[in-house]
């Protein structure tokens, strides 16, 4: 199995706390997305999508971390990272998506390359757009996570899932465009107890082989 | 069963094609995304990130197009959209979220209209980006498709999966935008396909009680 990956890749940051808190060990392959290695080949022609991370597996490719991870929690059951009812499946996945499909592909890399270099707009206005995502994106995570009685100590109960998974990537990617996060307590607190786990705490990019 | 839905909303368009698929009937309860009932009581209330679709089930209300079509698989398991053997499965969902977190998160409404309200760009800029994204993402989907041996007369073998599901609604979109889809012969054939079936065709936005 190996995982190509970009230790800043909020996406494959995903993928490695899967790794870790599953106990499975993956080769890793580093894509430079700076240095634009992933329009290149042989990257290009691995994944034609472009983007990291991929797995591969079995002489398989895989791509999407949300697909790739629950490749590895259908195949490595435990500790599971969905829950057993599905109406609880349910809620732990929209709270992924929520993260992986309505904040994180506005205020990825080639989203903000684009913005300034082929729409022209100032780094100023690029900050302005990152933020305004992350506000409305996390406003409502905060609002579901605080009133909802599934939430635990992780996003959905005790154990984490698919949802801690996808939340924490996120939180540090705002962290490090200086989003102001004081307005989400649950967010933060649920985030302090995934850090504590080394299975999240060891997939931090600065952790990486390939972190600058 | 309620689901909350607009005409037009292509996350709303993929659920409607699996309801369609799996033969359940759900209530309808119609969001004007173009009025801004999404972010207006009640709906805003009923799920805070303020989108469209909802699922109203046993009390429960699941967000995320994917989380719920997963949900409706789960308790509905015929006919599956999902095959059996976790590496395609993987490959199903990446196609599904290669469109749900690649193209159509930078594409739909509230996009376009920040855009143009919140970052003063005329119109012709719009569509150019528009345009950009469904290039980027249809042109790596189409790759995929046409050299991957796992595609048949849909996305995935020969019958519908959650991929198919994804793809329609996006090229749906694309087209009422004007881009050019001529460069996709693998995205028509496979739509072509999709088409033919009630499911797909009677989940149009056209054939819905709130289309205008």
């Amino acid at each position: 199995m190996k995982l190509h990956t970009y230790f800043r890749s909020s996406a494959a940051f995903r993928v490695r706390i899967a790794l870790n808190l599953k106990g499975v060990t993956a080769e890793q392959a580093f894509v430079h997305l700076r240095k634009g290695e992933q329009s290149a080949e042989p990257f290009a022609d691995l994944n034609p999508h472009k983007l990291v991370p991929a797995l591969e597996v079995d002489g398989r490719v895989l791509t999407q971390s949300l697909a790739i991870i629950e490749y590895l929690d259908e195949t490595h059951p435990n500790p599971p990272l969905l829950p057993a009812h599905p109406l609880d499946r349910a809620r732990v996945r929209g709270l992924a998506l929520a993260v992986a499909c309505d904040i994180h592909p506005l205020n990825n890399l080639r989203v903000l390359q684009h913005l300034k270099g082929g729409m022209g707009h100032f780094q100023a206005e690029v900050d302005s757009w990152y933020r305004h995502w992350i506000t409305v994106g996390l406003t409502g995570l905060e609002a579901q996570l605080a009133r909802e009685p599934e939430t635990g100590r992780f996003c959905h109960g005790n154990t984490p899932t698919l949802a801690d998974v996808a939340l924490v990537p996120q939180l540090y990617n705002a962290r490090r465009f200086g989003s102001d996060l004081s307005g989400y307590p649950t967010l933060l607190r649920i985030e302090e107890a995934c850090l504590a786990l080394p299975a999240f705490a060891d997939a931090m990019p600065e952790q990486q082989p390939d972190a600058e």
